[in-house]
Parts: C-alpha cells; sequence; structure tokens
C-alpha cells in the first residue's frame, strides 16, 4: 500500500497518541505523581477526586506563603483562573516564577475569560510565563486568540503562545503549531457536571510529570479523559451518576481498553 | 358545583404553579439561562452542579473586580450569606447595584442569619435592596422577620419586604403578600446533604430568568425541587445516594412527571 | 482463665472503645450536636456531607467576625489546616479562644505540615492551645513531632502535646500517653477521596462534644469511620461509588453492625 508522507506522518502521530494515552494511566499509577493545584473553589474537590482516581496526589493551598514550598515538593503545576479573587490572583502571580525556577512544567486554564475583561487580561499576562499547556474551550479561545475557534488558528496559536493548545468541545484539537489532532472521546454528560473541563486541566497536568513532550502528554490525557467519560455515560442515569462512575471508570481504566476506545483523526 | 370566591381563588392559583412547575424544566433547558452566584465555598460545586442538572450556566467567581461584567452576562443573581468572608462580603455588596442597573432578578438566601449577629444584619441591609426573592428556613425567619415562622407572618414578611418569600421546611410557604401556597414535595434525605437549600435558591433565582412573575418563578422552582428530591429518596440507600440520584432526576424530569407528582395546598 | 494485669487492662480498653464506638452513632443521632468547621475548602462539602450522615449539625464559616459567635452556638470546634490563605489563618487564629472561653472541645489536624515550613510552625503553635485531639497521618506526625512515627512515639507525643493524638494509616493508632489502641478498620479506597481525612478528624471533633473521654471519643470516631469505609468498600467499584456508599452506611450503621465489625488490637 503506498501512502505519502503526510498522511504517512499523521498515522504515526495517531499512533503515537494513541500508545501514549494507553501507558498514561499505568505511568501515574507507578509514578504516583504530585501535582500542586492553584484552583478555583468551585472545581477543588472534584480536580483532587480526578486526580486520586488516576493516581495522583494533589495539594490545592492557594496561599501565596505556601505556594514556593508546595509547587517545589510537587511535579507539576495548574493554574486555573475559574475564580479569580485576590489571594487566588496573588497565588497564581507567584506560582510561576517558583514553577521556571523549579524546572516543573505548568498549565494553564483560562476559565470563563470571555465573561471577564479582567480576567482576560490577567490570563494574557500568565500567557507570556511559559506554560507548557493551555486548554481552553471555543468561547475562551475566541478571547485569548482574537480568532474563532479552529484547526488552523488552534496551531497558529500554539506558535505563537509557544505552548500546546488544548481546545475541548464535542471534539478537542491539541496542538504545539506543528503536530495537531483531532480527539472524538467524550459524551454530552459532560457538559452537564461542573468542574469537568478544570479537572481534565488537572489530569494534563499530571500527564506533564511522567510524560517530558507536552504535546504527548496533553494528546494522551485527553484521550484518557474522553474514553473514561465515554464509558461513564454508557452506565449512568443522568449528571449526577455520571461523575460518580466516571470516578470509577478513571480509576479502573487500563491500557487496553485505552487502546480499544480511542478515536483519534488527523 | 358551587364554590366560594376565595376557594376559586385558590384552585386558580394552584393550578397556575402546578402550570408553571411543569412548564419550568422545558423553559430552562430551552432558554438555557446563565445565573451568576455569590455562594459560599461548601455549596458552590453541588449549586453548580444542580443550576447544570436543569439546563442552567452557572458562574460562582465572588471577585468584587469582576461580578458587575458576570451579571452583565447572566440573566440572573443568587447572594447566598452561607460563609460571610471579607471578599463575599463585599462582592454582596457591590451585586446589588449591578443587578439592577442591568434589570437582573435577584434571590437572597440569608443562610443562618439566627446564628450570626453581624450576618443578620448585613442580610437586613440586603433585604432593602430589592431582591425579587427570599428563602429561608424557620430559624433564619424568625432572625429575620422578628417572628415565628407561620403562613401569615410569611404573608406580612413578603408585603413589608416587597418581595416573594420562600418559607422551606417540612411544608414550604410561598407567598408575595397576596398570594400564599403551600407545598408538600420533598423528603426528609434533603436536611442530610448540604447545600440542598442554598442549591434550591439557585434554582429559584434560574426560574426568575425565565418566568416574569417572580411569585409563580419561586412557586415552580420549589415543586420541580421538591418532586426531584421526594423521586430521588425512593431510590436511594442513603444521603450520599441520595444527592446524586437528585441531580438524575432533576435532569430527566417531565412536564408529566411534575404535573403528576406535585401537591399544592392554599 | 487466668489473666495477666496488664493484658486485663488492655482487653478492658479494647471492650471500652468497642462499646463506646457502638454508642457513639446513636447518641449523635439523638443528640444532634452542631460542630463548626474552620477547614478547607477543598474539604468543605464532603465534610459537611459526613457530618449531616452521621446526624451532625456542621456551620462552616471562616469570617473572624462570626467565628465567635459560631462556636458559641456549636457543641465542639474543628480546626484543620487544609488550605492556609489568610481568612482561614485569621479565624484558626481567633476560635481556640473563643473554645476555652466557652469550654467547647475542638480538634487539630494539621493537613500536609510535612509540606509546608509555615504550615509547621502555625500548627506548633496552635499545639499549645489546648486541642482536645490532633488527628494526622505518618508524614504529618514525623514534621510535628519530630520523630517517625511509631505506638511508642504516639504515646510520647500525646503526654508531651498534652491531647489525645490519633494516627491514621493502614491502621490506625489512638493514644493519650497512657491509653493506647490500634484500630485496623478501613480500606485502601478511603485514600483515593479527597477530604476523608479531614472529615474523620471533623467526626472525632463531634464525638467529643458527646462523650467526655476524649480518648473514647476519638477512638469511637475512627472505629465508626472505618467499618463505614470497610463496608463501603465492599460494594464499591472505584472511589466515585466508594464516597457515596460511605455517606449511605455512615447513616445506616447499627451499633451491632458496629460491635460485629470493629477490629481492634492493643
Amino acid at each position: 500500500m503506498q501512502v505519502t508522507p503526510v498522511s504517512s506522518t499523521i498515522a504515526v502521530l495517531d499512533a503515537d497518541a494513541r500508545a501514549a494515552a494507553a501507558r498514561l494511566v499505568e505511568r501515574l499509577r507507578a509514578r504516583v505523581p504530585r501535582v500542586h493545584c492553584i484552583t478555583n473553589s468551585v472545581a477543588q474537590a472534584f480536580t483532587a477526586n480526578v486526580l486520586l482516581a488516576a493516581g495522583v496526589v494533589p495539594s490545592m493551598t492557594i496561599a501565596a506563603a505556601e505556594v514556593g514550598a508546595m509547587v517545589g515538593s510537587a511535579d507539576a503545576l495548574l493554574i486555573n483562573l475559574g475564580t479569580l479573587d485576590a489571594e487566588r490572583r496573588a497565588a497564581a502571580e507567584v506560582a510561576p516564577a517558583a514553577a521556571k525556577a523549579l524546572a516543573r512544567p505548568w498549565a494553564l486554564d483560562p476559565v470563563k475569560v470571555d465573561r471577564s475583561p479582567p480576567r482576560l487580561a490577567f490570563a494574557q499576562g500568565l500567557l507570556e510565563r511559559g506554560p507548557a499547556l493551555v486548554r481552553l474551550n471555543a468561547g475562551e479561545f475566541a478571547a485569548l486568540a482574537g480568532a474563532a475557534a479552529s484547526r488552523v488558528e488552534v496551531a497558529a496559536a500554539a506558535r505563537r503562545w509557544r505552548c500546546v493548545v488544548a481546545l475541548t468541545g464535542e471534539a478537542d484539537i491539541v496542538s504545539d503549531g506543528t503536530r495537531t489532532l483531532t480527539l472524538h472521546n467524550g459524551d454530552a454528560l459532560m457538559t452537564r457536571v461542573t468542574a469537568m473541563g478544570c479537572a481534565e486541566t488537572a489530569l494534563a497536568a499530571a500527564a506533564l510529570a511522567v510524560e517530558p513532550d507536552p504535546w504527548l502528554a496533553a494528546t494522551a490525557a485527553l484521550i484518557v479523559f474522553g474514553v473514561a467519560g465515554e464509558r461513564a455515560a454508557r452506565s449512568s442515569h443522568g449528571p449526577g451518576s455520571f461523575a460518580v462512575t466516571f470516578l470509577d471508570e478513571l480509576h479502573n481504566l487500563t491500557p487496553e481498553l485505552i487502546g480499544a476506545e480511542a478515536r483519534v483523526t488527523p
């Protein structure tokens, strides 16, 4: 069978992403990385439970005086802007420097920047401080990138921001500016549970701790998250049982299940 | 059949309330209103999940700098005093003016004012700033109204405060000073899950966004909440499974189920 | 049958602890004590739900202006250092004096003091202000006691700190310096749900409100918590369903179940 170089490259990316996703759950359980999360108070408990279900140890303090020590004793960092109260804001200002000094990768979740001008300005400042990954939805992307969300614009933003961009929605697009894939796992019930997106970014931050290639880390984490969501939706009766079953599924995922259920396209 | 004018009026109210409750779930799913919630950190996640289960989009920031923009891009506002830390207090002071300027209806939940004198004073100040609705329990009502909770006193408070008063307990009383009904749906397990009352007020705030008559909005929301609770209790084994099933039931309610199960008396 | 004085004493302790645990659930349901919790935002909702499932009424404000009134209208106090933001820290500084003035017992949970030097210093200061009980894990114990966690060191710390020390882990050790028991109920899934330890300390604080002997209160609460966890694990499919079932089990526990399932050794 003859394949063009381009589709060959895509096939390689696809296989890489599937393999990284299949490996991710076992690597997290074996390494038990610590992730320090500066995240909004709505998302804290569910985010912690998602990380714990995946074998990760979360910490959550937002006291600026403690952030340095917490980042230092963690393997990766999450900064989520879901509620931008004064103390979280101060912590989010301190943390990137600590992460840089200690060479810890960090992920940014610019929640609802499309609905709050001061939050948008704050997120733009954080983008310049070296996140390995930004995860956002279409509305947030449009506000932050100044362009409608699309495959081409996501790749362009990744080049401009010099980090991996993960746009989530009905399908997810993950790009580092050169490599771009579309991920199709997930279920509509995921939009009916608060903090699903926040927890997804936290899992991607954990992946950064065990996978040195941030594009592979982000892709793997989003595949794992989507497969767990799709499996949970099959045995749920609504958003309440979905959230519970999601944690069970994430805890019980195997490389084989992920390999069999991952749906990835160029 | 001969009916007196009074009982005729009551029958109309009862039918209005049942019809509004039956319609509410479909109106929320069709309109997808946004509700900005300034609420306590204990209740944030469950409140967000209740709103999402009902088809409503919640936002939750308490940063005073963001409240104006968030209220402006929302359809209704909730102010809940469950934890009165400095920043929530500042947000709650700013928000009513934003709501008034933008003509957004708002609901007040004066949690535990009977146990904290500074909170009681703060709630009294908020009452004068034009909430469309106050939802509280008997202890909170007694502290705020200076009178024991009863049908007559609830109606009197509604006239005095010029808003709808929803007193919840074993039975709920909803009054705008002229129209008063008693609602009987619900289950004792609802008192064993934190933030059920807070989430109920949030659902009532969402109802204000789709039903211009605040008395009908409050009555409909409380009926829907009580029916979901009663249905959830039937298939629960304790407060843990109850909270999960409650979200599923709320998500799956139909006008027919609500119409069949609503229990309303004068 | 001949028994030595020592093993006789141990048998008495064991029987006391089992009896206190069996009684605890009914005493909490009968007395409905109030527990004021100054606890981290991650743990607030689950802690409240654990207390409610056990028949306890939680309050959670961290506003220093309200703490005095809340402690005054409560029967016991919890101070948990899980997130040491400025306002929680201020509340934790005010609360012990209120508890002392009002003769309310309080429990300290020095979460993650092993990972934050300022938090360790703060916890050391609180230890001198008269907690009835400290509940912590091995890492936290090592940081706070300056010694590796062991049966002997826990008893020594209890004497030095003049309070009950409850060290939790695969097995739990509870000591007041004189009486020491090891508790064996529980399940590994308890480490995969956020705030399980925080909620356990809160339940122990509630036990202080109904059992005047703090060693018996702590032992009973930990046995009850462990039995509920062990029972929940049997019918769970992962950490999501475990957390839900745990609340159901705690709500449904009977003295007979506790008596039959408690596993205690010297």
